[in-house]
């Protein structure tokens, strides 16, 4: 059966009615009793509330752009690709919320009541159906659209305005996300168990629904929309590059349809990942997550092989493929060794001589941590374009993120165990219960940190792929246009790129610094203020605090998410188009130094944490402990708000300099 | 009169001449009673063993190195060079650190006795001949060496081995120093001031002659080291620049003598701007250092323009070079603002939530302080290449440092203040000296945060030089020779040199860590088994902890050095010449913003604890100052060890790759 342009869409509607399969299976356990409904609830709604008021914003944002784009020369097309792009990055972390904040209650109720087991089956319900939805509507978006505008060279452009939508949307979720989870984490801890001297999730804290509303918009609809665009980033530079390449017609073709094509089968692979995962759920948690992780890459590359050959392209293209599939679970598995190896036990050694030395330790594992995943990036780009040219680094990009539904089902495993946990803890289930939970948290904190370490190689990637299009792009309207390094207008573009991810670090941390201080008055007044709440005989009013990170999280993200989409306008209509060729460079090295630097910095110090709470090195409340303590407080904002945001910074760049291309 | 190549030379001898009659001057002052002399005997001697240790290993390391040049295609004129160049550097940071040994025991002597003014003269005096000593060596040197080989175009490529020379020099002198006198900083505080609870400086401490000689290894001979090769590597890279453009023959020999003209100027404007702070002495200090430093670049200047004139050269070289001079103030005044203004108040009110807050706030502010320097250095870039091609930006960068003759002396004039403060302390001279060598020392502290941003960019720029040089002669030997960034090779060049300087940065750290590690031990160790030392009736073993400083820096300072020399090699000839030339870009931007970020961090760190320490938000003993405390401990690596070896990391590697040109 040959690939043809209407299957995307199709398998996509198709990803998505499994999603709803399993969101009706998931949503027929028990949600136990009236109290733990109620947690759960304030849950459920925070994060809609949070979504809500962020797309209203979002909304207003992306019709400035849509405008913009409608009144210039780029017109219609482009500004319609503009909003399904976004609308279906927007669904996609919305259902994927929604889902999950329905998930985490039932894994607490079955933990409790039935064993790992389920639990681990619910939990992990919940991440699948956010990844079939960053997956399907990606294919049903991104692919629709492709049906709809035709493989014709001259209207491919538009469909770079898809990829713009995703992007701005995922800017926001992921920076809003983050600090909304970073403020409410740190506010919480701080008041609650450092000053008030009560137990992570104690339903006593007022900042406690807020802090777990903060998992759900951060690592969860945060995570998702960063996927997302990664995936349909990467789709479309392949598209674009294919679109500039001077092949016979019909090839041409082949290779524009190639990355769906990938992407559907990718879809396909991860259904068989997912239901191997839900057959060994009896095993332990880490082997039955592994078998899908390690099946679903299987079966793809054998499909995929499959796919090249219908669409008579050679055999070369589909070993970049491969290339980028092998290099992904690299790249995450070194970051699994610094966020979990020697290093981490290096660093809670280093807290025996105080926090300083665990600052220097920390650091320092941070920055050691990029050279190895810079090499294997390095390896990706060198071995893909010489099989296949410039097609071949977004092409291996595909490759890497076409079984994103299992990757982010597994990824998104992780906050719903986290949740379920805290909702244990709040609705006081007992040792028990919070054991089994506590080790499905256990198993989500690796995959989180393997995801994060794939996300970022996968974003780095597609970030470069969509620099190649532009490239290409721009070359063909400009022939003669070079990217060479020893003209100034490059270096300049050069250094200016490098430090916008400086900045946009800076920005995003002492928001953080911020947000959570409004969020420590609050829990502060409360406790000061509500007579008998410490006692446990008044409750706390969780919403307020939640209305605050809320707000904190919203006013904070624009000027990062303005500095992204106006930087390479800016540098493109100012110095030309080399400058913004260079800038793109630049700040993609810069980005994803950063990016690996503050997510292996920030998950070791985590586990130091971990392992010193564990028992090791004198175990809690000892000075080794306090001095770890302020290792992952740094960590937080490190791992879960400024280094994320960089994956999605320079991809908001890349997409925008592919947009505005043909303008410059 | 008409610009000879004897005159470099000729002039370089008067300022070494005029350096002899200052140390003469400054020799004749008092050294005070017997236990002054005994401890300033105990820094001198400490200090110069260190260099003796340092330079035997370093002649050993060099002399593979000249045996490969030697044996290599390269020749036995480059080997000449190279020696010719590492002895140079060599010789002016032993007689900087020489004559500033002998003056930090006077100045203190002056203080007590005559009072600040003849104090800031004396210790400015030690500060000048390391200035004098830099510029009027590398004047020598290089313009013997140039007076040698003559301006044939052919035969200048030898001279690339003289930059070579300095640059290693350089290096294991910053990193070596940097880890002495960062190990023994922080062995010498936290044992005394914080376990024993003994004041900074106090003799008792065993390892407080480590500390201060600490100072001088790593800020006066380390520092002097560093500018010397910024200064060398920007003239070689100019002369190297000249010879491969196609202009008319009495034109190019112009170009290629006017670098070495400048440095001429800029070294007579040097003897003028020292004279002038002498005549200033008996003003504010901070209004005496301040006529020196704004009066000579205007000097500098103005004969500037004479020299541009008389070798017939057009007035846009001339505009280049005040670019460069212009843009070196700027970013240091830049600098000044992060590492003084409100954001050093900033950093210390977080103080009052923790250690934690004050790493976030810290981390963010030399993020933040990345982008203005980035932004003037772009702006330097895009001014001298309009104004004079790729020649604009090396003779920038020469135009920034021709003036190192009073730079490095207000440079230099800080740590002997600094010590000045310690000998006065160790010796028991009373309230009223310390007080004024603090009012001297705290000068030298905004002199010492400007001096590193003009460090920075002066480094950055020369690098760039030497890089574009690199390029043009690749380029004359492999016509078609591109740098174009969306070839792979270049790419994955830029993502390697990208990573190098964290791994650097990493490395410096942890080795600073392990060696304060060793010198904790030891100190612990004395106070243990010494009887009577902390009641002061017995002497501790300062000579112990000396020799343990020295120990181990300088087997740590063999891997990262390997490292910078090497990579240059195995990128170029594993990967080619445009790898190698991605490498020198990522590694360019690498190291700037590394290098920015740490300095300014670690200067904004330090001076917020100095800031609380003056008795703000609580003072000393307050948890805010433990607080700031902490912060000021991560931070003394980053400014004084890894921060500045960013500079010298990207000059090593793009002077190596501009050797190994003609090989590739």
């Amino acid at each position: 059966m040959a690939f043809d342009l209407i299957m995307p869409p199709i398998v996509g509607l198709a990803g998505l009615l499994v999603a709803f399969v399993i969101y009706n299976v998931m949503s027929k356990h028990d949600a136990g009793p009236d109290n733990v409904k109620r947690i759960a609830d304030q849950i459920h709604v925070g994060a809609m509330v949070f979504m809500h008021r962020e797309y209203k914003m979002l909304a207003a944002f992306a019709a400035v752009l849509v405008l913009g784009i409608f009144l210039s020369p780029l017109g219609q097309d482009t500004a319609i690709a503009f909003v399904v792009g976004a609308v279906s990055s927007a669904t996609a972390g919305y259902l994927g919320m929604y889902a999950a904040t329905r998930a985490n209650v039932r894994t607490a109720v079955a933990a409790n009541d039935h064993g790992p087991a389920k639990a681990l089956n619910i939990a992990f319900y919940g991440g699948s159906i956010m990844g079939l939805c960053v997956a399907s509507l990606g294919l049903i978006g991104l692919g629709g659209l492709f049906l709809y505008f035709g493989t014709d060279v001259e209207s491919v452009h538009s469909i770079h305005g898809f990829g713009m939508g995703a992007s701005v949307v995922a800017l926001f979720s992921r920076v809003g996300g983050g600090i909304y989870t970073k403020s409410a984490d740190v506010g919480a801890d701080l008041v609650g168990k450092v000053e008030a001297g009560i137990p992570e999730d104690d339903p006593r804290n007022p900042g406690v629904i807020a802090d777990n509303v903060g998992d759900n918009v951060g690592d969860i609809a945060g995570m998702g929309s960063d996927i997302f665009e990664s995936y349909c980033g990467s789709m479309i530079a392949c598209i674009a590059i294919a679109a500039t390449m001077a092949v016979a017609a019909d090839q041409q073709t082949s290779l524009m349809m190639l990355p769906l094509g990938l992407a559907t089968v990718g879809l396909l692979a991860s259904f068989i990942g997912i239901i191997l995962v839900r057959a060994r759920s009896s095993a332990a948690p880490e082997d039955a997550l592994r078998s899908g992780t390690l099946a679903a890459p299987v079966v793809f590359a054998a499909m995929a092989w499959f796919l090249v050959q219908s669409l008579g392209l050679e055999a070369k293209v589909w070993w970049a493929v491969v290339a980028g599939a092998v290099g992904g679970v690299a790249i995450g598995l070194i970051t699994e060794y610094y966020t979990g190896g020697s290093p981490v036990r290096k660093i809670a050694k280093s807290g025996e001589t105080g926090p300083a030395t665990v600052m220097i330790t920390g650091l320092a594992v941070g920055m050691e941590s990029v050279v190895v995943p810079i090499l294997a990036l390095a390896a990706i780009i060198y071995a893909s374009t010489e099989l296949a040219g410039l097609y071949g680094v977004g092409i291996a990009a595909v490759g890497m993120l076409s079984t994103v539904g299992i990757t982010m089902a597994i990824d998104a495993y992780g906050p719903v165990a986290d949740n379920a946990g805290g909702i244990a803890e709040m609705s006081g289930m007992g040792e028990d219960t919070r054991k089994i939970t506590d080790g499905l948290d256990e198993v989500g904190n690796t995959t989180a940190a393997i995801g994060k370490g794939f996300a970022i190689g996968a974003a780095a990637l597609a970030a470069l792929a969509i620099i190649a299009a532009y490239v290409s792009t721009v070359s063909v309207l400009n022939p003669g246009f070079t990217l060479e390094l020893s003209e100034p207008q490059v270096l300049i573009g050069m250094f200016i790129g490098g430090s916008i991810p400086f900045l946009i670090a800076s920005i995003t941390m002492t928001a953080v610094g911020e947000a959570a201080f409004d969020m420590i008055n609050e829990i502060r007044r409360q406790f000061r203020e509500i007579p008998g709440l410490l006692e446990g005989t008044a409750d706390p009013d969780t919403e307020r605090c939640v209305d605050i990170a809320t707000t904190a999280a919203l006013k904070r993200m624009i000027l990062p998410g303005a500095i992204a989409v106006l930087a390479p306008v800016v540098v493109g209509f100012g110095l030309g188009p080399e400058s913004l060729g260079g800038m793109l460079a630049g700040g993609l090295l810069g980005c994803v130094l950063m990016a690996l630097m503050m997510a292996n910095a920030g998950g070791a110090w985590d586990n130091a944490k971990k392992f010193v709470e564990k028992g090791n090195l004198g175990g809690k409340g000892s000075d080794t402990h306090s001095a770890v303590v302020v290792g992952d407080t740094v960590g937080d904002p490190f791992k879960d708000t400024s280094g994320p945001s960089m994956n999605i910074l320079i991809n908001v760049m890349a997409i925008v300099s592919l947009v505005i291309a043909p303008l410059l």
